[in-house]
């Protein structure tokens, strides 16, 4: 019991370290009323389109939870609610700190860059602390509600369905908040950039665009809340299925001094979980601008202090919860480790993540060969830009899955299954740090819009663009990161299922999990159902990933109409004389943006369910448990490399345009600068759009799959 | 012996066909001295070209074969160079016919539209008849040899060593053809058009370019000898890959009449090809200019006809070898089918083929949604262009996958894996027509190049751009196909590979096959070595995707440098008073090219057996096979996906252009056009160098791994 109230201490000081903080930021110089009056109105597009996309989830959700309630008891539809609920919390505090930090960051940044790096990387860790915290206090709140107050016992299908269906809350709000707020982002970024740089010839963040503020507006509800409700899913997510591993693998046993093993490990990810929480916290606090004047080195400063402290603190965890690193356990499977060894296994998920970092930094950082060697290709156009923006988006996907594959093996070599689950854990639990690097993004691309819009003088735009530089590398590093934890996740989400359905079998009989008799499924690679899932699973991302496309293309159309609309019938904006409406677009881009999120999401979520349906009339339902298994593992197959794919070739693409503005191949104006700025369009829905979309895809398809069988296991 | 002797005749039939109509095409009318004097340079190229590459072939070659003759003895070492050879003898004659019918089709076409199609066309069909007839003699004569000759039974490991490694030696001239050949004919297209289209501003096939002779040696080299290497593997590998199967599944079994069923069913992979030789020659007959002047209608009558007589043929065929269509079998594996169940999958392949044609035609044609939006999105730039065929091409992956997908399942439904490897091969028997209608693509191309350099009238330039139209069509076709005979092909191959191990494993000794004693594969997904390999295997089309596109932008950036090089030391080149060098820019492609095609060729040769080889220490052998044979099964599933999204997008791409230069949204040199003309670039390495490439390293890799079996069991 003190463990676990000791657990949901640590998921408070995150909670108490976000209120303090914005407590903090909000304190700060929200400067001139120009200024507030355009943040004011960014502030206002954001909370317009959260709430309209909430509604709109809400609709499904309510839907899925009655199903839910109905097929699975009520505590499995609480359980629904709990995760939706908190991950749309996560994501609405965030964005609120987010919109109102920016002004704030710009006015910060008007007396130094210190100041403006405070207020932003600030702000960015409410986000990321809310992400975390409330991702751990929902699972581990709930899960002592299941089994202390409403007795149930920790291994039990409704304690594991109950935290299944929390993820599934959470998958929901993540596929449509990624892939809604990545549609408004970009579809008013590429829409705003056509008509704004490219037709009237005006800059970027230029107050007579009509969509600029739409733009400002896309930064916080895809980059803020759309990343915050995707880690939060990888999070809870990944935490749900260690735990139900956990279940399966240490039912029923018993250490030498009586203590029952599976509490222990039921407790351990949570643990983990709750101190990354407390490094994470010290972390934010070593975030100091050095002599050097470097935003990026303060923030990897913030970022190694969490790391190693991190190494630390689960050491401490091994020793409060096992009692040191040499207490050994054998799996229900027969798999035996020692607990240093799944110390070994955390400490590789924290290698993991830094050399995940690492490798992003360099495909998407202006320093290195990649990047350079796409402005280099700009030189002799557009096309060969393009051409060697794909080149390099494709190979990027080798070091980080060679990376993976080692982490796999490492782990697995150390402590089985159970070892890749728990490094992926660590890995996650980092999360509070991560998201306060990707949500400071946003706030400092809003501050150089604010700055720019309000006419602030130009070392303060010098500023914020400086920040606004190491924001882009810091979202492609973030989402080299999701993606990564979401790809390792999956994978323990697949032994979930693969577990959970020898489970079910093992236990089938006419009086429970009837439908389960007689099923024998063959996970083989010589079965050929399992090809054709495999073939199945992995086009999903693919697919997924071209409606994503097509959806911003379409959201940009939108943009471009309205704006030419605006322009035609209010000559006086581009004189000046006369006021865009700004509410307009945004208007109109939260209903494309909405309308254009339904259908994709529906692919990953009725997938699996329809090719169960379909494959067991033609071949039974142990076939058709096999194809659905393997679909789960094609789609993190061509998921891993589509999503790291768009990210890093997206990021790559953007800081070719950047190294090209800094003075290289001729500068802003020249013709490799224009090639260039049709790389970044191209990149814009690839790296923020089809690509971090493809994360909760992967991780919905796979959830969905764990609550088929609970129904089915209901039936 | 009597149904070899046939299945031979069948095979020299297409030999005969071939000296025939090359007889033919040489008697036309070669046109006027300068048309005569430009082919002979592109002719000269080409050759020069082709020469190299199998010079820097027969290096590698000759190695593999020491090492082939070494490890597996002589007769698996003359295997290889019988596939090697052959496959570059089909390239070979294939190209020599195409450097010639090219100006003879701009000779015919100045007459009539019918008689270029007539010429380009038979052209075609040489190279189609050369790879399906040299193919089939290949694998039945070696096969004849083996088992009639040198005595040995069909069911020995010789027999199937020396025929997978004939397989091998195809692929190995495939890979390096596809690759040398796209890049060589992208480098030039894509080089050639930045420096003369966009810098001089002359148009495509301008004489003064000097990169003009080197673009029309391309596509002879890449879309003739590339592709005809391509599908002579595909073929060949696909035939012998059933073969094996046949071998263990029925080694060892009579039937009623005390027949040996093994040999009946190693024949019936022959006879299919040897009867769709026929058909596919009465198809050509076919091919006849309707009264609606409709190229590609003429083509699709040559093809509904080919595939319908496929039908009776094969129908026939299952009469001769099994007596009618119900006769029983029984596999080693205890599947049971009906020979009329074989001829079901065999009528399945054809089916699959004329769906996979259809479906490219829509993805790829100027009448449907998907080139008419890249068309649209051209309007507003560049960017937008781009966005939206990347969307299209990831889009274009689905309807393929599905109807692979009921392939495999209704295949493998009625007879078992053996079923899938019927309905592929009879996929391929077709090859012999399909290749027609690509090989006839180079040719109208080319034929418009020299009609526009030897300055032919415009209207003899309207014909050849009415078949060159035509030809881009019928390319994309083309490569839809060999991609999705390919991947089952593959699959077909990875049956193979477990096939062959669980035999070593069940006959292993102190004896033979020492090597496997004690192995237990597990194939399941569940064994993270599976995963570990599908995540490595999905990896290759990815990286070596990557790798093929940063060789087309280095090799196209040499060209722009060379042309630029060219026009600055020679100033007349521009007036007219001075000819360019076409022989330097060739001659530096031609380096440029083959020395850019090694590294990326090695990667699927080398990942299999490194794989092996850093497994086994880690995890054992047993893992080591199941990690291997899981990479075999990930290359084929993002290899899908990857050359699929490439080929139809490019080809997407490619004809949106067309479609806006027909008139639509501004025309030629509007700013859509322009926009269009950089998707364009764009799709060129993606649909002839990159996309195209993977087939080849998909089955490479797979075939790779049969010989890393077929070396250990001899260790």
């Amino acid at each position: 019991m003190t463990a676990l109230v000791l657990i949901i201490l640590g998921g408070l000081c995150a909670v108490a370290y976000g209120i303090l903080t914005i407590n903090d930021v909000l304190r700060r110089d929200a400067g001139t009323p120009r200024m507030q009056e355009i943040a004011g109105a960014i502030a206002e597009g954001a909370q317009a389109y959260l709430r309209r996309q909430y509604a709109t989830i809400a609709i499904v959700g309510l839907v899925l939870f009655v199903a839910l309630a109905y097929f699975l008891g009520l505590k499995v539809g609480i359980g629904f609610l709990i995760g939706a609920v908190l991950s749309g919390a996560a994501g609405f505090i965030g964005m609120n700190v987010s919109v109102r930090a920016n002004v704030r960051t710009a006015q910060a940044a008007s007396t130094s860059l210190g100041g403006g790096l405070d207020v932003a990387f600030k702000s960015g860790a409410v986000t990321g602390m809310f992400v975390a915290g409330l991702a751990l206090l929902g699972v581990a709140l709930y899960y002592a509600y299941l089994t202390r107050i409403a007795g149930l016992s920790p291994a039990s299908r409704d304690v594991i369905d109950a935290l299944v269906a929390l993820g599934f809350g959470a998958s929901l709000i993540s596929i449509f908040a990624r892939l809604g707020g990545g549609i408004f982002t970009k579809g008013a970024d590429v829409g705003g950039d056509l008509v704004g740089k490219v037709e009237a010839g005006i800059p970027e963040d230029d107050p007579r665009n009509p969509a600029t503020i739409a733009d400002n507006v896309g930064d916080n509800v895809g980059d803020c809340a759309g990343m915050a409700a995707d880690l939060f899913e990888t999070y809870a997510v990944t935490v749900v299925a260690t735990m139900v591993l956990a279940a399966i693998f240490f039912s029923g046993q018993t250490d030498v001094s009586g203590r029952n093993v599976l509490e222990t490990m039921l407790l351990y990810p949570l643990a983990i979980g709750s101190a990354c929480i407390l490094t994470s916290i010290a972390g934010t606090y070593a975030v100091r601008l050095g002599a050097n004047q470097s935003i990026m080195g303060a923030l990897y400063k913030g970022l190694i202090t969490a790391g190693l402290l991190s190494v630390l603190a689960i050491a401490g965890v091994n020793y409060a919860l096992f009692g040191g690193l040499s207490t050994a356990f054998t799996t229900n499977a027969g798999v035996t480790f020692t607990s240093g060894a799944l110390l070994g296994c955390a400490v590789i998920g924290l290698v993991i993540t830094a050399l995940i970092v690492v490798i992003t930094e360099y495909y998407t950082g202006t320093n290195f060969r990649p990047v350079k060697s796409i402005a280099d290709a700009s030189v002799t156009g557009h096309g060969t830009n393009v051409i060697q923006g794909l080149a390099i988006s494709l190979e990027s996907t080798a070091l980080p899955a060679l990376v993976i594959v080692a982490g796999i093996i490492s782990t697995y070599s150390l402590a089985g299954l159970f070892g890749i689950a728990i490094a992926v854990t660590a890995m996650l639990a980092l999360a509070g740090f991560i998201v306060a690097l990707d949500a400071f993004g946003p706030v400092t691309d809003n501050a150089g819009g604010i700055a720019e819009m309000a006419g602030l003088p130009p070392d303060v735009r010098k500023s914020t663009d400086a920040l606004d530089a190491v924001g882009n590398t810091t979202k492609a590093v973030t989402k080299g990161y999701a993606i990564g934890s979401a790809g390792l996740g999956a994978l323990v989400l697949f032994a979930a299922y693969t577990s959970d359905l020898n489970y079910f079998i093992a236990n089938a009989s006419p009086t429970q999990y009837r439908f389960f008799q007689g099923v024998t499924v063959d996970f083989s690679l010589s079965n050929p159902y399992v090809v054709v899932g495999l073939l199945l699973g992995g086009l999903i991302p693919f697919l997924f990933g071209g409606m994503a496309m097509t959806a911003v293309g379409r959201a940009a159309g939108a943009v471009v109409e309205e704006v030419r609309r605006q322009f035609r019938e209010k000559p006086g904006i581009m004189q000046g004389t006369d006021r865009p409406d700004y509410g307009r677009a945004v208007d109109m881009l939260t209903r494309a943006a909405i309308k254009e999120m339904i259908v994709p999401s529906l692919l990953p979520v009725l997938s699996p369910i329809v090719l169960f349906f379909v494959i067991q009339p033609i071949a039974g339902k142990s076939q058709a448990f096999a194809t659905v298994g393997a679909m789960l593992l094609g789609v993190i197959i061509t998921g891993l490399y589509v999503a790291v794919s768009m990210t890093s070739g997206g990021g790559a693409w953007d800081n070719a345009k950047k190294y090209i503005e800094d003075g290289h191949h001729g500068g802003k104006g020249s013709e490799a600068h224009k090639a260039a700025v049709t790389g970044d369009t191209v990149g814009d829905p690839y790296k923020d759009t089809a690509g971090p979309a493809v994360n909760p895809a992967i991780k919905i398809t796979n959830i969905i799959a764990l609550l088929l069988l609970a129904v089915l296991a209901h039936s």
